[in-house]
This record gives structure tokens, C-alpha cells and sequence, in this order.
């Protein structure tokens, strides 16, 4: 990626990060950050008990909100070209990779919100279009073309709020159930959670070095 | 990214993803899968208690070891050529990303396990080669040049095993301290040690881009 982009990360990452003396109790954060909605006695930079959840399930919703703040920074206000931008013949665009995220988090409801129908999470999309923001590639490119940013913005945030609204039903055992899944071993609900999570991240790190390249 | 590369992490995703019956109680995982330590009765992917560590540092170790798991697969076997490959002026190389995460890594062990010296943090690499490693561009790019894949594994194990080391002494509660850091609010252990692992996979998704590019 571009020196400024790592930097701007850098940024981000050390901003005031003296290592200054840590108080036990955590105050109010002050959200003059970023507009991203949040509890208003809460931080998102401070993982713990989410208001509506179980304590574990907290802190899976500290990591998706956190997460997702980032998604949102990194794409807030891409313009059309650079939505759309194919840095190669191969790759995907932005909006592609947005859509892939939404398509993804909607792949894990049906897995682990057992008995919840395609048909219950339309989110006003074809099954075709899922499809190809799930595989990408020439579907991908085909799909995602000359559609805005708020597109894939409504989507992504359409299918986060069927899961918070679900993930409020569950208590923390839930966390633990399980079935076989990656390379057919045991995986739990936690595990399978945290990948939806950090899928954002890693498909974030190629949209952030597909941006850094727009011409 | 290519499209094959893709497949094959949507076939690591969705490996036997069918929707098959949930159990309560885990299984012990058969570590087929992977080389990865990992202790003798616990599965990488249930994500739950960790021999030596507390409940909620547990959970933090879960992830942790899960998307080392991930970085070590795909970097596993990479030649020389494509551990040095720039895709182009502004690009870091595979070799000098994995060393921004072992730097990365460091930096927080320095900035959350209070009154650490950075001399106890050498792993047998100068600072400016940390340096370098941080901030990557043009420092990095000559830095990080020839140098075989197992130098960059082995710091991002040193690091990480140092890393173990400390969050064994510590208790849950050490989670949930903070200092003022990301956009100069309130930022919690449990928030900055997971953005040490979403990093990780933020920067995974530039080597597999980089990696399928290599020409």
C-alpha cells in the first residue's frame, strides 16, 4: 500500500498513544470521532457489556461494531470511479468487496441462526446477486458495476441489523455451540463469528490498497 | 483478488458449512488440519478456555491463535521471489508486511504490559530495524530485502510467545483498563489487543492480493 495510506493507518493506530499511567474504571467516550451510531454511555474503543446482550455476546458485539466503524471510515465517501475501480482484469471492485462482506455476514446468519429461511433475508436483493457477491470474480464484475456507495452501505448495514437483532435473542452458551465446519473440524459459534469479523478486516486491507491506486 | 484465490478461501470458509445440527458439548479436535501448536485437547476453531490463561483472556488467546493459524497457512512455502515480490514503487513486500505485524506486535506489548523496556524487546533485531518495520515505504523496502521467509516467522513467533508469557500473569480485569489512544479516547486492553489480531488479517488480505500477483 501507499507510505501516506500506512501512515494515515499509523495515524490512527498511535494517536495519542503515550503510554500514559491506565485508570481501572472507564469514562465516557466523547464519539467526536465519528458519527458511527453508538450507545451514548459507551465507546466503542471500550470492549465490554453492550446494552440488550449477554456478557460474552458483549463482547463479539464490541468486536463487530468496532470493526465495522473502520469498514465505514476506510469507504466513507469513495466516488463512483473508485467504487467501481478494477485495478486488473482480476480483481474486484470496492463495491464488490462491500457487497462480498454483506453477503458473507448473510452466509453465516443462515449457518448458525438455525431455521431462519433464504426467503427471511431477502434484504431486497436477488438470490443471484447474493450469489455473486459471495463467489466475486467475472460475476462480481458484471453485478457490481454503476451501482452508488449507499448501495452496499444500506446492504452491509441491513443484514448487521438482522444479526444484532437475532444475536440479542441468544445467551452466552450459544457462543459455544458448535458444528463441523472449517476443514470439517468442530467450530463454534464464537469462531465462526470472529471470522465474519476479521473477513472485514482482511477484504478491508485490499480495499484500502485498491483505493490507494484509483487512476 | 484473483478469483481462484478466492475459491479457496471461500472453501476454507464453507468446508463442510452444511447446516448440520448444532451440539452443546465440544469435541476434541483431531489437529489434521494444521501444524500450529496448539494444546493437545482444545480445537483452534471452539473458541473458549485456554490452559494457563483466565476465562476472558481465554477468548483474546482464541483468537489470537486462530488468526495466526490463518497467516501462517497462507505464507506457508513462499519462495524467495515472492517473499521480496513489490508489485509495484509504493508496494511493501509479503516479507516486510509479515515484519510489520511482529513490529506491530511489539509496539502494543510495549504500549499495554506497562514498565516492559524496549531492550527486553530486542528479539536480536536493532531498533532501526523495527523502525523500518513500522513504518514500512522506503525503509522498509530496503530493509527488508533477501532475507529468508523463516526470519520473519521466527520474530512473529519470538513476539508472540512473549506476548503469551505476559497475558499468562495477567487477569481478566487487565482487559478492561485503558488509556486514551485510538482518536484520543478511552481504549480499552481487550480493544487494542484485538485490533492487534484484525490487523493481522487487514494486512493478510494485501499479502494473498500481492501473492496472487507475482509474477
Amino acid at each position: 500500500m501507499k507510505t501516506k495510506e500506512l501512515y494515515s493507518r499509523r495515524k490512527f493506530m498511535t494517536a495519542s498513544g503515550a503510554l500514559g499511567a491506565s485508570l481501572l474504571m472507564p469514562q465516557i467516550g466523547n464519539g467526536s470521532q465519528t458519527t458511527f451510531p453508538r450507545l451514548v454511555n459507551d465507546s466503542i474503543h471500550l470492549f465490554g457489556k453492550r446494552e440488550g446482550y449477554g456478557e460474552q455476546i458483549s463482547i463479539l458485539i464490541s468486536m463487530m461494531d468496532w470493526m465495522r466503524f473502520v469498514i465505514l471510515r476506510d469507504s466513507k465517501g469513495l466516488s463512483q470511479k473508485e467504487v467501481d475501480f478494477l485495478l486488473d482484469g482480476n480483481s474486484n471492485s470496492i463495491g464488490a468487496l462491500l457487497m462480498h462482506l454483506a453477503a458473507t455476514e448473510r452466509y453465516y446468519q443462515i449457518d448458525t441462526f438455525m431455521g431462519i429461511s433464504k426467503s427471511k433475508l431477502g434484504y431486497g436483493v436477488e438470490e443471484r446477486v447474493w450469489q455473486a457477491a459471495s463467489n466475486l470474480g467475472d460475476a462480481g464484475r458484471k453485478t457490481f458495476k454503476g451501482k452508488p456507495l449507499s448501495f452496499y452501505l444500506d446492504k452491509l448495514a441491513e443484514v448487521r441489523e438482522f444479526s444484532k437483532t437475532e444475536l440479542k435473542k441468544r445467551n452466552d452458551d450459544w457462543l459455544m455451540e458448535y458444528t463441523n465446519f472449517f476443514g470439517n473440524q468442530p467450530t463454534n459459534n464464537y469462531c465462526k463469528w470472529f471470522h465474519v469479523v476479521e473477513h472485514e478486516s482482511n477484504h478491508n486491507g485490499q480495499i484500502r490498497f485498491i483505493k490507494s491506486r484509483v487512476v
